[in-house]
């Protein structure tokens, strides 16, 4: 284990390198060595591009009306970032954050390296990247916006459910980071983090998964770690129902906007694994095999509410969760955008995992408040799930190629 | 937020449910019920087969003279779940474990639940799901062999690298769960816990991923998370060169067994996004967009080790880890099977993320020990990685429809 005679130790070996690295760096000179960076990053993208295979170039637009990665097709692999401005923070400084984490966004979601990105290679595969801003009470509070303005966004009523964790909850600025490949979205997170870092603290990062891309066909209603068909009622990108459903309209500084719920909610699998499958489909009030209603054969039948078992009880419980969260008026729907989270297992074996339910609606007070409001209630999958974490944003619109997120918020 | 008059409150809501469904229990009777949870499974696998991309239920197989998930084509996401025996586990209940452990992994990876699977439509896309398990020294020492007798693996030595950490190391029992589908894992890891869980008790769980399945061709080199191309100089699956340095001959209980070294090793990433492009490839003695070597044009050219700068200073340093980890003979090469980790991020935006290692030889001080020692001793390398975790396993051979693993050492 110890040094043999001619082998330096770690100290001069590192100090060795620094001499002939600098040596070279003066051979190629500093200009040079920064114009190399920018080469590699040129020359990775062009490597690689014609020799991946299709999910890997997979590019999603970044300008437009919205923000991607709302309407986008959920990806597999997420993660949320939850800031916190630093102290000081006021409208200048957030605009400038904005400029900044745009370009970024605008870069790597195309495949491009950010603008310092350090590892350049691994922006060349971007597998339908999107990064999208969202501000919270806190940020709005911090920008100002004259006294007695009330900002676009509060924080939720407290539910009795709720049994929130300060780790998981809150936040001024999130990003939210979605793509097909974990790689890829580990490489964004890094720069973001990199170049938001003067302006803000990491609050909280949640990592979420859906099944994999190519794991089963994109119009497929995908499992959630608890088994169930997750998604079969929901907004439709592309519907006029999804449109009014989740974006602002009326032409202010939202207009094309939306804003964001985020809640994680834990799974109590060690009860639910427990329980019978009688008990878990009544639960929901749909079958766990082929998410069809109790009432109906298919998943996209309609639950029959009005309909009674030949005891005279209602096939779908009163306390169901389809039945409780029920919207008629598809156009006044929430739109859930949810992925799984699974972390470690605690030394008797408990898994610590869950649901990162993301939701998006045009007006959180309509929308999402009276569904939340009646699952709190009375909804007999409070028995196996508890929300940990709570969250919401204001989602600013989109922007074109001279634009930044958030512009007609702040400028 | 208070209960309106007509909701009952949620413990009465779940009273309610319980007597409804055990009404139900009593009309479908006790055996029907666990006959409706196996139909369940059936259907759902049927149901789901026809109407999946390919990648859900692509398949590899359980058994052979090897175990899978060695030679296997690593997939996209893996679980490594080290555990400890409990308190007075012998070779009979050793035994029993290995048994139960074989069927769970036996039909997981081929697509269908587990005997005991608690939510049996998630086994329906196994995404090449391999399951492979590992004996440590303390299983050993458990089981017995007669006194004296040395177990077949032992604890690394100390390198002066090192930094472990208890809660990253050791462990009686390895279960290595990887598959192309990140839900399929969190499945299979959940029902392996179940069935261990009277046996053992979980020590870590260590999550890994690579690139995404659909991301690139698979006979592409993937980047790590240090943005390098990692995997080019290994011995590939299927050579003799591969057979030799991986499988264990002789005829001896672990004949077409091997052994593997698991390390967690952080990558610093602060200093290394630092460091520019030309420290960073004289680090590891190759480029970072091609993978060449820096004697090369090419990834797969051979490096000239004895090539000199215009300065008389060798291309490839003395200390660059390309170097210091080669090993001439191709047949006692380690081979690497390795994922990047990477868990949230600091308030202070510093990343925790790193290599899950994974090193497979026949032999363990023939192969692994020699280079890890000279890169301890020095490796430029060594200035932004650091070994947190470390565990050896003694990985059993395959079995047959009949057999288990771990029968020859075991029964
Ligand atoms: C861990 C927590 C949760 C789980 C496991 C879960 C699961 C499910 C499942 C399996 C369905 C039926 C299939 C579908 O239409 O997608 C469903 C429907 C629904 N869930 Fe949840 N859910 C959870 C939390 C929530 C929360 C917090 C809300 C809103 C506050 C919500 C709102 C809805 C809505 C609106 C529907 C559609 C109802 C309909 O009109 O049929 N869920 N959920
Ligand atoms: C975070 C830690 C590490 C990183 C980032 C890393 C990275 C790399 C890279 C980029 C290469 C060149 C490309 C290739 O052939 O795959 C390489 C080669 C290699 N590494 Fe590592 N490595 C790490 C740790 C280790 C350790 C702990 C060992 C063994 C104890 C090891 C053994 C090897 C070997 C045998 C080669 C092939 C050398 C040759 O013959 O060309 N590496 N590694």
């Amino acid at each position: 284990m110890s040094n043999p005679p001619e082998a330096p130790g770690r100290r001069e070996a590192v100090a060795g390198v620094r001499a002939e690295v600098s040596r070279r760096g003066v051979l190629y000179g500093g200009a040079a060595a920064v114009a190399g960076v920018m080469a590699t990053a040129g020359r990775a993208t062009a490597a690689q591009a014609g020799s991946t295979a299709d999910g890997g170039t997979a590019v999603e637009a970044f300008h437009g009306p919205h923000q991607a990665g709302i309407a986008t097709r959920p990806q597999a692999h997420a993660v949320f970032l939850g800031l916190d401005l630093r102290r000081g923070a006021d409208r200048d400084s957030v605009s400038r954050m904005m400029r900044l984490l745009t370009d970024d966004a605008r870069r790597l979601t195309q495949g491009r390296p950010a603008l310092a990105d350090t590892e350049p290679d691994l922006a060349a595969l971007p597998a339908r990247l999107t990064v999208t801003f969202g501000f919270g009470p806190g940020l709005f509070a911090a920008v100002g916006g004259g006294p007695g303005r009330t900002p676009p966004v509060k924080d939720l009523p407290a539910f009795k459910i709720d049994k929130l964790e300060e780790r998981w909850s809150g936040g001024d600025l999130l990003v939210q980071i979605c793509a097909d490949d974990p790689l890829t979205v580990a490489h964004a997170l890094r720069m973001i983090v990199k170049d938001v870092r003067s302006f803000a603290t990491v609050r909280w990062t949640q990592r979420g998964f859906r099944r994999a891309a190519h794991t089963q066909r994109p119009e497929l209603t995908q499992r959630n770690v608890m088994g169930q068909l997750d998604g079969t009622v929901n907004p439709a990108p592309g519907t006029p129902d999804f449109e009014r459903a989740v974006w602002i309209t009326g032409g202010g500084p939202l207009h094309g906007g939306t804003t964001l719920v985020l809640r994680r909610i834990r799974a109590e699998l060690e009860s639910w694994d427990a329980a019978d499958v009688v008990a878990k489909e009544f639960t929901v009030g749909r079958r766990l095999d082929t998410g069809a209603p109790l009432t109906g054969r298919q998943e996209h039948d309609e639950p029959d509410f009005a309909r009674l078992t030949a005891a005279g009880l209602p096939m779908i419980s009163e306390y169901a969760h389809i039945r409780r969260a029920r919207v008629e008026d598809p156009g006044m729907r929430i739109f859930r955008r949810v992925y799984n989270y699974d972390e470690g297992v605690s030394a008797g074996g408990t898994a610590d995992s869950g649901l990162i339910f993301a939701s998006y609606q045009a007006d959180i007070d309509r929308q999402f408040v009276p569904v939340q409001r009646r699952l709190a209630e009375a909804d007999l999958l409070n028995e196996w799930t508890t929300p940990i974490g709570s969250a919401v944003f204001a989602v600013p619109p989109g922007c074109g190629p001279d634009g930044w997120i958030g512009q007609s918020l702040l400028a």
